[in-house]
């Protein structure tokens, strides 16, 4: 695919409401991730630790939704995770207050290349919010560090439930008072928005190409069906005349 | 009391947070209710509409804290006091959609005149945030309508109970990474600060002598315990060397 793909702008008329996936689709966890763990020189690759950490991340959420686990927030399950990456990579020398620091690795991620002029300019026009499974104090946090202009943060924690479950997509319709209909849902995992189009939200696929680093192709597939395709959260804007 | 009785600025090395409640504290619900009443044309003075209005709030508030209630939003109990209103007052004459919109005036108040600039202030040297019984959406529309620079809202309904509730008080600093003596609880009433305080968040009293409007003197009364008294939001920006 490439940027020629992109529809010219045609008025939607009913949408009101933007919810955005974060991690992935917002910020780029790959590069961000590998860095801080590059520098903390632990004798591993940063990517391959920071693919690995996010590996681990839908099996620890599948455990709370099988309800293995009782409601964890996002910060703990990275927590979880990080200590068996920790003993699986044989790292043993770091002190918990080095853990704790690494693990807010995942609050100072930076936006994609296009993702701050992309939501101030969906701002203009729509109310834009996140819809993640991150928890609000994270969400908060890369919102400051990251300079991500959200008119509201929405989380799993918001709605004690994890995306896919509908609470999720249909929570934000019922916090904005809109409609599901209204509500456009944007991520860069077809996943996501299968779940969000079963609720009636409208659906926009971003395509990452880098979401999981230079290394490892990004097997993640638009279906047809989504609402927008778009290549970045620039070529959103401009698809919905903003 | 008279602004000549501010403190100086001291530094306060420990605080981190500083969590707001709204009604009265930040937005003046007194003049926005009156004014959205008397546009209505309904007979009834704005200013005993609103007083009134606002007398239902606690009431309310009880009956779910008491369990009478299950959980309810703001917005649900706002409706359910108007209903009750527009029956005492004799008023039978409005669409379903003209209450439906009436209700919505609590969302588009306005800051008091020293609110935008003094949380501006405070929020370049702190995390800047709603504690509120209103629900998200409600402090939500409210921070767009007025402009209100929030880092983060969070609302009862985060925490999926009202204030008094320790779990309020306690939640602002979970959610935000930060120990209870890190935050500073912000309010004009002192049941609010004392409860605060009781949980270990430092409080700060502010005075809105023109809450209830400018026949109803303001009976709220600060305790010397609280951290600050201060006239306003900028004189509390001032006095934490904003």
């Amino acid at each position: 695919m490439n940027t020629e793909t992109s529809l010219e702008s045609i008025p939607n008329e009913s949408l009101k409401v933007i919810a955005f996936d974060v991690f992935g689709t917002v910020v780029d966890w790959h590069t961000g991730i590998a860095r801080a763990v590059n520098e903390l020189d632990l004798s591993v690759d940063g990517g391959t630790f920071a693919q690995a950490w996010r590996d681990g991340y839908q099996p620890a959420i599948q455990r709370v939704i099988s309800g293995e686990l009782g409601w964890t927030l996002i910060d703990d399950l990275h927590r979880m995770i990080l200590d068996e990456l920790l003993e699986r990579f044989g790292i043993t020398h770091l002190t918990d207050e080095q853990k704790s620091e690494l693990n807010t690795a995942w609050y100072d991620l930076d936006g994609w290349p296009d993702t701050v002029e992309g939501l101030t300019r969906l701002k203009q026009k729509y109310t834009i919010c996140t819809l993640s499974n991150g928890n609000l104090g994270l969400l908060f946090h890369m919102a400051q560090h990251a300079g991500l202009p959200w008119d509201c943060i929405l989380s799993a924690e918001t709605f004690t439930a994890y995306k896919p479950d509908p609470k999720t997509y249909l929570g934000v319709g019922k916090v904005l008072d809109v409609e599901p209909g209204q509500v456009l849902m944007v991520a860069s995992h077809q996943s996501d928005l299968t779940a969000a189009r079963a609720c009636g939200l409208q659906t926009a696929y971003i395509d990452r190409p880098l979401e999981w680093g230079p290394n490892r192709a990004n097997a993640d597939r638009p279906d047809p069906a989504n609402s927008y395709f778009a290549t970045s959260l620039v070529d959103l804007a401009t698809q919905l005349g903003c």
